[in-house]
């Protein structure tokens, strides 16, 4: 199964391990830690259990956007309160994303540090947020416990007998097809000269945002990347033209 | 909500802390612990990380039946490869006749130890056995890890908005009543000196293991204790004809 889970700074390495033995119960033994404070350490080793096989396997990145670079799809996690501006899910409909998505390509679930969560610039690298409901004046799980219930759902939606959702014809663009997109459109967006009017420099936040919610195909991201080299190409002959009836 | 959780012999006092989290985040907040091995103690509140009410207000117990007398539902939890004897639902299924039955009475969630689980004297107390499913060959969670999956399925089933089952036209007969019902039906066994078939002893058990997974509620515990008396008058009846018989 091509689904990873993400720990991005996590800074109790006793909950590196407990995580990785919650996902091994769940079947998932892909582990990808963003700068952990301590890795590897003996009280992941002893929060393990059995499960030091995830811990040995798991990789280390300096960059979050390297532990997704080749995921399809991308689901951060959050606790209910905060991102009103993203379509939260629960754990079960990710639960169904996650099992279809993975037919195609690699999938990774993210979760923030044990204090803050996800930074806006990891949750702007999220085509979805899940969110674990729970009673409403304390929302506050550990970080092994979040995985615990996530990866639950991801097992009883993945399992044998479980209806198995149809592939999608197309695989999903990347993470890191994504970022060389919204690359491409920035750079187009200055070549066009185009103003910022979202007030605090959020435009490029917003871009993200709505087409991170759309998931794109490969079909999808290659017709843009082509309306943006077009673009591109249309300015440049207009810009020539121009300098040339200046001239 | 009349919903409890039940720890008996747990070993580690960071774990009831982790439960005591776990469950506040569901909205549970009734704890009871058998035979604790260290409690109060602060690595439990340090691991209960704000849930501190749920820790004050625990209940201890020496006895297990003294945690389940008032409750009319006892679900057990248990490892899938143990008791094949028993009716296993999972975490979902469970949780709906948890809603159900906290409509009209107390229902109590029983984890056993950590390394050992529930026994079975204390199995034997319980009408169902959940089981939370694992990828095959490592099933081994944390026991806080366990009640986070449990009650998250109960705050699903319970919150506003969840369909809410019809509730029982009669109460569940509670623990005590159970613990009632078998002792005079042992009472009636020897009273007629009905012999013991099953080859260890198990007759008994095997007679709580029927009754108790067909949930008793008040009507049909109190039939059945009337006919046990009948049985039992009938038979002074007929001790004291044979006897002026005899004489």
């Amino acid at each position: 199964m091509s689904i990873r889970v993400v720990l991005v700074d996590p800074k109790h390495p006793g909950n590196i391990g407990a995580v990785a033995r919650a996902m091994k119960n769940m079947g998932l033994t892909q582990l990808h830690l963003v700068r952990p404070k301590a890795f590897p350490d003996a009280e992941a080793t002893a929060r393990a259990s059995g499960a030091d096989d995830v811990l040995d396997s798991a990789r280390v990145h300096e960059e979050f956007e390297d532990a997704i670079a080749d995921c399809g799809l991308v689901i951060g996690t959050s606790a209910r309160q905060r991102h009103l501006t993203f379509d939260l899910v629960e754990p079960r409909e990710c639960a169904h994303l996650v099992a279809e998505a993975a037919q195609v390509g690699n999938v990774a679930l993210v979760f923030g540090s044990e204090k803050y969560g996800l930074l806006n610039v990891e949750l702007a690298r999220c085509h979805r947020l899940v969110t674990i409901p729970t009673a409403g004046d304390y929302a506050s799980l550990n970080l092994a416990m979040a995985v615990q219930v996530i990866t639950y759902e991801i097992l009883l939606a993945t399992r044998p007998g479980a209806p198995v959702p149809p592939p999608p014809d197309v695989p999903f663009a990347t993470g890191r097809e994504m970022e060389l997109l919204y690359e491409h459109f920035e750079r187009v967006l200055e070549e066009v000269e185009f103003r910022d009017r979202t007030g605090g420099g959020q435009l490029m936040a917003r871009i993200r945002r709505l087409f991170n919610r759309a998931r794109l195909d490969q079909n999808e991201m290659n017709i843009l990347r082509g309306i943006l080299t077009a673009v591109q190409a249309r300015r440049r002959v207009a810009g020539s033209k121009s300098q040339r009836g200046d001239g």
